[in-house]
């Protein structure tokens, strides 16, 4: 039994504390939120007990931190949890800046700790079984692959704002999903994005429509697109192409009905919401780091892996701001 | 809150008592079976007591009983917790013969308690789905259904002695949707069954592939097709034609993964097991009974609708055991 | 080069008349038409002459002869031309009576000419690879087949009055590829049809929309439905499953587009004619008919194969009138 | 009746041919081809006449010419038509230095005659379907846009040494499409290539992977894919983001059929050559151009079309060996 404490209880925090408690592996022993009621509720719902984040850090009872709390505390919150010893899973990003990431895997390497950072559509069950099969050679060497992201509806602009951009708050998601499939490191990005959803988007000095094109050492290419629109559901596809064939993992319909009539032959809308469609994934995760802890090992995604896909955002973001390509590595 | 108590904790009871368990809106009270620790472990996963049966129907702390145990005791149990003044959900069949049905009827209609029979995939997300938009006019008026249900394979033929046969065992979903789908009653049915795949089912007097025609007063017609085999996994199939298009619900793939190759493109198999393509309409059915109680009326599929569905089972059997099609009504 | 006559240029002896034309392999010599214009009209554009009916039979340029007659004249035409020598490839049905469809085998077999009956669907790129494999054994032994034809809309009451009914006009292509499909005869007929469509087709004495149930000695079971109306195109749809697994054949539709918006995602209408539907397996047809007379072999479908599939249709008409099942070989 | 010379009898020569030849609203009366025998048998199949180029050129009896040719006599060959005062469809590319079709599109515009550039994909009943609902407004306002083609095979190293390169070869077809979808023109273009399929290719100083990103002035974004492979069949799909929603266009199965077993559900390969793919543009093509000769317009795509697709391939040429975008207009 892992022993859990969970820094922060809003939305994704809450996922996450019931995603614990529900572990049969897993038992959720407290929440901290600054938030009056927030960890309140969690804690009813769950039998964990409310405590303040010193208490989560110093307790003996607790084996592992979940960080849920805003961007700009999650690395100070692993260094704070790795200082006292605890197994970490934080959601992405560890941080907006490359340096302070590279900072806090030092202080994580030298405090021995599990780190893993919550790139969750690793997880996914449709994503997962793309990876196992691309990694097993089911297309034979991977030659290209593409990866599209589509949310619903773009967050507030106050969001957008302190969100470091949708290379780093959006896309990141995707540079870990090419890491993950491309099996090495890119080290040429080209970058463009626009802002055609919404013009308040692209007055906060940010975009809501981009693509880029990466390309690693030996030559693999993959594109990726992004936008905060898409008005049939939230549309998360990804193609690999390989020496031998292609595979694909596409979006998950409401249900299976079809309807057939005069204007053809229509299908449910995709799932629309993130937490609908990665619910089995947020479930999955908290197993792997469940499996990481047991079995003695860091787990994957690990710090490493945050690093790398906030340096891919970086570049997608200077490639788009100065209109040039950047290299890597 | 519903409090219940849950009689029987075979493999449908456990997942009936972990629904109960995790619904917002119920509590399991306490769990009975004669089998010695299936009661016990299913208790200690749900925080229920274990009690036995007589002390499950005379409990003051117990609102509605689920009846999860062997067909030939629901009927009697049926009886004694209407007698007791709970509220029912029963597992289907309500009983093999139809005569013994009407009894129960009887009881729980002079008891006045509500009563709902198990037909599990009118709750289906998928078939529900169709059948709501169905009921909303989507096709115009219904004229012609195709039902088609394959189970992976065949249960051992000690089980099949006992079932009933295909018809009452296998067939009675189907015979239920129907129903649910047409909207008016059969009066009519035409049958026609073999032994294909596994000749002992056959020597045991029973079929493992069979097709029924089925027709309503005002002449719509319904094709059910069943099989005991199904290599590509659990297949469950429903189409519905009407005067203005066509309305379907198919399968669930285990995943959205396809590859292309030589061959043409694969996509993943269908979910193999019923528990897992079934696990959210087992869910919803318990919420759904619970909705009923908390309105003060019976609930869908009530027990006339076990009746009924149990009659076109008799009528199937009947027209096939004779060569002959069989009138209703 | 086989040399052609062709008898009837009405729709359908349009279509024959321009593939022969097209063929590498046959040339269009005559055209018979009692209609004026009919035969003219279509002798301009593909070179042939136009002649009497007399004059083709007798012809000594003319190896084969192409029946696109009405179906009363099927029978007689092929008579005299089995006795003129000519090859005769026969719109279905040879005749509404199975006796008259016995007559003109024993003469074509007395005559030693080739007769192929004009079941075209045998022909159809999708149907013709779903029944190569079959046959192949690409599903194991057939146990259960699902065919669906429904046509856009019912042709005019006039048309229906002597068409000899529901199951011998239309569902007679069903009965063939039955037959195609299953290996082996059919023992058992049970047959519903309803008249939903156009109440004057009821009162017409005909049905608008049926079902039927077959089986064959060996227990394998065939569904087959029929409408007269389908909104969203020409529905022509296969399904067989078999100890291994089950091949399907669909619809065609207009295009690949997709769109994808607020109420789902919509392919594009099925297509909606039968000679759009079935171009290919029109011109296929002709060229399997020439490709026996080149092997000096009898063609399939032959004259037994158009009688086996008259013999279904009135033991599914009867079946429907009398409410019985009919018993057949 | 537009009467047709054709230049060149090769493969590409041949379908155009057979299509002139096809047409209700054409003839073919004249074939030029400096191979022995290829304009021989295609005048045999046709009808048409064998001449010389001088000939056809100067020929009384025709008004339009369409050239078949190598590539590296398109632009001299339009020259002399456009002189002689005939109607000219040309394949693509005019040629493969943007400097010469400009001179030629001059030559073209003083002569005042229709030029039409072979971009037979417009015409491919899916993608004519998708653009015409994107230019009705289906999915409103065009943002982002996902062209992919992959070729089943390479062609010989000695055709690419000599074909311009793949951006110029083959993408090109790519570049048109995306002019013809967004509406507007390409401002700035990104490009990345590898020699992933073929290393011969790499050493004869060309790619056999690539991919681009293109933007226009507004801010639309496209991407173009392209590999020589693909092992499942001719891929070519287009996909079309806008305000409103998504409209995609796919690939064509060669059947219907589709096999379930316990490795999945398996669908046909798609089409796995270009001209059977493409056959029914091919066709339309012919026609489009009969069309604006008929109304006195000029087609479309025109000249300038050529001229802007190439102007887009060497910008991607560009691009990928310098590393760095390049900007247009």
């Amino acid at each position: 039994m892992v022993r859990f404490g969970l820094l922060g209880a809003g939305r994704i925090g809450q996922i996450h504390g019931r995603n614990i408690a529900a572990s049969k592996r897993a038992v959720l022993v407290a929440i901290a939120d600054p938030m009056p009621g927030a960890a309140e509720s969690l804690a009813e719902a769950t039998g964990a007990s409310v405590r303040t984040l010193d208490e989560i850090l110093a307790a003996g009872d607790i084996d592992a931190v979940l960080i849920a709390t805003p961007t700009d505390t999650h690395a100070d919150f692993i260094d704070r949890a790795a200082k006292a010893g605890k197994a970490v899973l934080c959601e992405k990003p560890v941080d907006l800046s490359s340096a302070r990431i590279e900072e806090t895997l030092k202080a994580v390497e030298k405090a021995g700790v599990p780190l893993m950072i919550g790139f969750n559509r690793r997880f996914d069950p449709n994503f997962a079984a793309l990876q196992a099969r691309v990694a097993e050679g089911a297309v034979g060497t991977v030659e290209l692959i593409t990866i599209l992201s589509r949310d619903p509806a773009p967050p507030p602009v106050s969001y957008i704002k302190h969100s470091g951009g949708l290379f780093r708050d959006m896309m990141i998601h995707d540079f870990d999903m090419a890491r993950f499939l491309l099996g090495e490191e890119v080290v040429e990005v080209h970058s463009v994005g626009s802002s055609l959803v919404d013009p308040a988007i692209g007055e906060a000095g940010d975009v809501d429509t981009a693509a880029v094109l990466l390309k690693t050492a030996s030559g693999k290419i993959c594109q990726i697109s992004n936008s905060r629109r898409a008005t049939y559901g939230y549309d998360q596809r990804i193609e690999v192409h390989g020496s031998e064939g292609m595979i694909s993992a596409g979006n998950v319909h409401e249900t299976t009905v079809r309807l057939a009539g005069k204007n053809g032959v229509t299908a449910d809308p995709v799932q629309n919401f993130f937490l609908e469609r990665y619910a089995a994934a947020y479930a999955r995760e908290i197993e792997a780091f469940i499996d990481a802890i047991a079995e003695g090992r860091q787990p994957r995604p690990n710090g490493r892996d945050g690093l790398e896909a906030q340096r891919l955002a970086d570049a997608a973001t200077t490639a788009h701001q100065t209109g040039k390509s950047v290299k890597l590595g």
